[in-house]
């Protein structure tokens, strides 16, 4: 079963600390969003007065069939040498793994090969395959529906998993790794909010015109093909990713716990609109990490109203925006803990 | 005299720092802004792989005659009381340079009050004071010419005994404090660029709808005492302040030594407008920390070409948009440096 029980914000904390914040040595509101960020996190974590110390970066990373359909600029082989490069620490999300001092978790929940994790690098690497890839949702499901609840499984242990080993964790960033998983995630985000297929599917590693055309086709004819969908499981069943059942799975453990989540891109952002759909309190622990430069993020996060940290035309995936976002939400809550009040400080308020 | 020689980019370090962003396993261009940010920091430094280490976060300080008129939400012995905050750490300055591991200096280049800085943080205070406020400029210039020059200077030498002291610099972030200095800012942005006194005049630290109509209007007034201008500098001295004329001071130093400047909101762009005009060359060091809340912010980026690193809905100014963007800044430079290329990972390239 993949009911969670997810509590809602604790709104004594958030008041304090958005009282704490009018205190502070500053003008009234004028650390804008950051100070929003530290009143979130206050709610989320019960604690007004927050410290993002313990920071994990979990890639969950899968294949899928539709790759077949020459809808990647990129071929299918590459998820698994991205997976052999996260391991060795040379990709852009081990960089601003690192930059953050978060711990970095790469998680195989459907890769279709198998990749070894030399002993020095075995923590950092969890398999919970569901499968060697997804089957071309061109042809049929993607994969059944006992499939899809153990993708979302996956997410749901591996959080769990790593919540034990840290004792505790105060922020988790989730990103993605597979070749043609934005093709899986326009038709995720089209089959479960509506959307047309030419809205919400974009270039993704960066491919033509012509290519680009046949990814909207492929989309709406995968869409044709599965409908009607009974529910969100259905969804992510006949035309999702391994991998986006597995970060909707890391996003509903983590609400469970009280662990904020920063969501990555447009894949990621999949992966929390699935776990809104399947329990809309989750909406609660997210962060949008950065409005991806991908076509149909800016559609998702306004679906479930998120406001994204930062905006750097990043569209890589791998969790990296929401890496380098968690800079910024430690940031907040270091100002809300750290500054001195007026009264502290000695300063005088502001004229009547 | 202010002339300083300002070298151009280095186009030989930025072309190899772009044909190694191309060679890194990551879909061409797919870290938007990061990349551009690498390419230019090389061009800055003349290293086609910068690393950020050495970090500096200034708040030039000063007092304004124009406080008189009302045009804030606090009383001037505000600036004096939050210099002693900057030095006591408890200000969100202090947060965000410790966040960024950045060293925090504050410059007195022209508090009303002579503050004293304890031994244990002497050297985190410096005082180059050209006078004690400037005057109020609804009555005549707010400062001598020689007193601008002074200031620009006194912001110069900052720069260069931070460049002596730190054996180099690898960024420095530069930002204000003062009350009533957006007024001055906005009379100066306004005599530079021409633009409407209403169209880059705004809350400041957040006054009323009432106060606003009286800041627009001691803005125009004050451009229509002291008219006509001869020059930037006449501009500085005739409606500007110690620390504007402090911060294009530190921007022209740094830029003659190669070291790339982070400018944070409205105050320091006027600043940055300032440097720009005594030397065009300037522009290319420039980084805009963020876009500010404060009206007139994104008029004065466009002007100069700037991009914000930043869009946070802050509008405190003490530096705090340009130390927080340091983070960003510095993970672009480490995923130029430290990511592996498709070659050292075994990755395949895209496909044709």
């Amino acid at each position: 079963m993949l009911s969670v029980r997810i509590p809602p914000l604790d709104e004594e904390a958030m008041r304090k600390a958005r009282e704490r914040q009018e205190r502070l040595t500053k003008p009234k509101g004028s650390l804008g969003f950051l100070e929003e960020i530290s009143v979130l996190i206050a709610g989320m974590t019960a604690n007004e007065r927050p410290r993002i110390e313990k920071k994990l970066v979990l890639t969950l990373a899968a294949d899928h069939g539709v790759a077949e359909e020459g809808v990647s600029a990129y071929p299918r082989e590459v998820t698994a040498q991205m997976v052999r490069n996260f391991l060795r620490g040379g990709a852009a999300i081990n960089v601003l793994a690192r930059h953050v001092g978060a711990r970095h978790v790469v998680v195989d929940v459907g890769v279709a090969e198998d990749v070894h994790a030399d002993a020095d690098v075995a923590a950092n690497f969890v398999v919970k395959k569901v499968a060697y890839g997804t089957r071309n949702f061109l042809k049929g499901p993607a994969m059944s529906r006992e499939q899809a609840e153990r993708a979302v499984k996956a997410g749901m242990e591996v959080l769990e998993e790593e919540f034990e080993r840290s004792n505790g964790l105060d922020i988790v960033a989730v990103g993605d790794m597979g070749i043609a998983n934005t093709t899986a995630s326009s038709a995720v985000v089209a089959a479960l909010t509506g959307a047309e297929p030419e809205d919400v599917t974009g270039r993704g590693t960066g491919i033509s015109e012509e290519r680009l055309r046949r990814k909207v086709e492929v989309v709406k004819q995968g869409i044709e093909r599965n409908k009607p969908f009974e529910d969100a499981l259905d969804v992510l069943a006949k035309v999702g990713g391994f991998e986006i059942g597995g970060i909707a799975g890391v996003i509903l453990a983590a609400a469970a716990r009280r662990v904020p989540v920063v969501i990555d891109g447009f894949i990621a952002s999949a992966g929390a609109l699935l776990a809104y759909k399947l329990n809309p309190h989750a909406r609660n622990y997210m962060l949008a990490g950065h409005l991806s430069a991908e076509r149909g993020h800016a559609f998702v996060l306004k679906h479930l109203n998120l406001r994204p940290i930062l905006q750097l035309d990043m569209r890589l995936g791998e969790g990296t925006g929401a890496a380098l976002a968690i800079s910024i939400v430690e940031a907040a809550c270091k100002i809300l803990d750290e500054m001195h009040t007026f009264e502290e400080a000695g300063v005088s308020g502001a004229l009547s």
